[in-house]
């Protein structure tokens, strides 16, 4: 006999009985709900794509951090740490013969090789939806409204969350104006993710040291953040054409996001630049309000991706919205869904003369959609009758040779508690019968 | 610039764009559908599993079609060939505190690596349905019954399929009154397995030379497929203390079979044994009648496989059915649904005044549960209406200046090309307009 230990599930992975399941079940029904509404199309790839996708993407150091390993073949390859790149993939053999712009969502699992730590799972799945080929901020609106659409559908509105954007070519063009060369911009992004969780001093600190900016210049990126607000920025750069366009197109993105409905959900942050290198304009994350949470979701415009894997050039937004953030926030805020297990009817034979009987009916309410157990164990009746009640059965069905004898079988409601008889015939034919 | 082919997919591995993925949704949806019809829950569980869980199963020899590895943190792993061990895995952490029988369901992505040829892939969708705690034959018809309703369900009849039954009980004590030593039983069903596919002279060889039996005894096994039917096998062992059990059971499990529907899909085929060491009982697989394809799906009884990776000793039966020869009879028959892509409206704003009305009323619909499209682009309105084409728009909602100015928008169905127009109150009331 062998130790059950030695079979525990690798670090980092979930299993998912059938009560978690439910949850994440939830959630895909929700996200394919609207990514359909919005007129998005699923697709999927291999969770298993080369490494040199990854590399070419994100860089040498990203394989750190991924599930990778060298197959059987003498391949490189990676389970997909995230699904962008294999969008890309797959869209750079296809793209030129599709008509624009192209919207697409899919539901991949994916993984990383990190340290494990409480909480830090290996793999999660993630939504994503994307829409290529069109470069507005009619777009851009389009993507995040899916987002916060999809959030709404589980129960979360404008007072749970909220989504924080910005765009990287305006923050480029204020940090031009600020004096920032081009040169020092990506790391400067760096410092200013940093900006609301760090104090003033160390950011000051990190500008001049890391990013290398003379002290004035850093103190004048540093000073952008005392008066963040938008009209703010506006009344300080507006002027600037480095910086206008974009304070335009922004504006632009707010009010179409306004006209779809989530004018509330959307407040303007100028820290928010994202992490990955390749987002090239609006950038987003969404949140809860309170605060407790990492991020729900995060996205943006990545125009030069397609073309980095040997595409089409393209210009594309798209969101990621991970199951582990979102399953903790909706049980935290009671939002989850009733994971309870029922069918509708559980069949009772009283004899077993009665299971074939049984068994007929069984397969006549399957027939009409029903869902329907019946003991499949020779059980006797209180067992039967526990067994109903196991299953979250909403009505038993009774099989007793007397009532059988008289062409009816009783159904017993355990929501009411009532009884009712039914003619066998009823139970038997292919019409519809009340239940 | 990369060279696009550098980022190639892996071989054996599949794309899923969305007019071929939606074949697999449908499959996915009818097999979710029919699994809970019949009280079944669904579960999941990681993809990448420790390698001993696949060898304790199925011994070292299994080790080299496994698509397994060694992970960063030095751990021998897998991706999963197939569902049962996690299944075994994940109830023998659990089983205990459950009630019994347990219903439960997947659809696991499952791997190996195998040598690429045509068709051959290394990776595939299967659907797991196994019942746990359940040892008579009214189990082994249920889940039977499970595997062809959800064949049923993509339109699949007794004129399309056939299941044929055995049980690797009967075929022992039949063994056994011919003549065949216990020890011989695991590689003597390793020929009658290929009774059908070889020769007479051949399957007689291999048993004497392979199997090791004497002549004569191996002359008896042979003789048995001359008059495989049920009634025939009953009429020559029926009598034997060894078999008559077995043969009540397996005439129990067909005739529940009959009562649940499914009597015409069923045929009795002792050369049915699986290939799989693990199987204890009811074996089964499920072929198009026509013959042209791969088993459709293939399960049996397992009544050691819980207690084999450290769980309780449970009975348990199951099958597994795969998505690439499913979806290749339902092409072949002509089964396969429409994969056409298709949305309620498309929005068309006659001017770029109308666009802000355009968003309001997608939104206004969306909440309805309506897939929307508009133009994300700044099209123009010929470019707009072949958007609306290209999107298989059923109605295409016309949004012009002096129609706006009168407070309506004009519907154009794309199906009957009538034209109607509506009120933008209703349109953007959140009350359901008629369509």
């Amino acid at each position: 006999m062998s130790n059950p230990k030695d079979f525990a599930r690798l670090p980092g992975f979930r299993d998912f009985p059938p009560e978690e399941l439910a949850l994440r079940t939830h959630l895909f029904e929700a996200w394919r709900r609207v990514a359909t509404r919005y007129g998005f199309r699923e697709y999927d790839a291999p969770p298993l794509e080369a490494l040199d996708l990854y590399v070419e993407k994100s860089g040498e150091e990203i394989v750190g951090q991924l599930y990778s390993f060298t197959d059987k073949g003498g391949r490189e390859v990676s389970l997909r740490p995230e699904m962008t790149p294999s969008l890309a993939r797959v869209l750079g053999e296809r793209s030129r013969a599709m008509p624009k712009p192209i919207r697409w969502f899919a539901i991949p699992q994916l993984f990383r090789y990190e340290r494990q730590q409480r909480g830090r799972l290996r793999e999660h799945f993630q939504w994503n939806v994307d829409l290529v080929g069109a470069a507005g901020p009619e777009a851009e609106a389009e993507v995040l409204a899916v987002a916060l659409d999809g959030l709404r559908e589980v129960g979360l509105g404008a007072e749970h969350i909220r989504a924080r954007v910005s765009d990287r070519r305006l923050l480029a063009g204020i940090l031009g104006a600020l004096g920032v060369p081009e040169s020092h911009l990506l790391p400067c992004y760096g410092v200013v993710d940093k900006v609301e969780r760090e104090p003033r001093e160390r950011i000051l600190e990190r500008l001049v040291d890391e990013v290398g900016l003379p002290e004035e210049v850093a103190e004048g990126v540093v000073s952008l953040f005392d008066a963040p607000e938008l009209d703010a920025v506006e009344a300080r750069f507006g002027d600037d054409p480095a910086v206008a366009p974009h304070l335009a197109s922004l504006r632009s993105f707010l009010s179409i996001l306004d006209d779809l409905g989530f004018g509330e959900y959307v407040d303007f942050d100028l820290t928010i630049v994202r992490g990955l290198a390749y987002y090239t304009g609006v950038v987003f994350e969404i949140f809860d309000r309170a605060g407790e949470f990492r991020a729900v979701a995060g996205g943006g415009r990545y125009d030069r991706l397609l073309e980095l894997v040997g595409g089409e050039p393209l210009p594309a937004v798209g969101f990621g919205m991970g199951d582990v953030v979102l399953s903790d926030l909706l049980n935290e805020r009671g939002l989850a869904p009733d994971t309870g297990h029922s069918v509708d009817h559980f069949i009772v034979a009283i004899g077993a003369n009665q299971a074939p009987l049984a068994r007929r009916i069984a397969a006549s309410l399957r027939g009409r959609g029903r869902s329907v157990v019946y003991d499949v164990r020779g059980q006797s009746v209180r067992k039967q009758f526990s067994a109903a009640a196991n299953e979250g059965a909403r009505e038993v069905v009774v099989l007793g040779p007397d009532e059988v004898a008289r062409g009816v079988a009783v159904i017993r409601s355990m929501e009411l508690g009532t009884e009712r008889e039914v003619e066998l015939s009823d139970l038997l034919s292919d019409a519809a019968v009340g239940a």
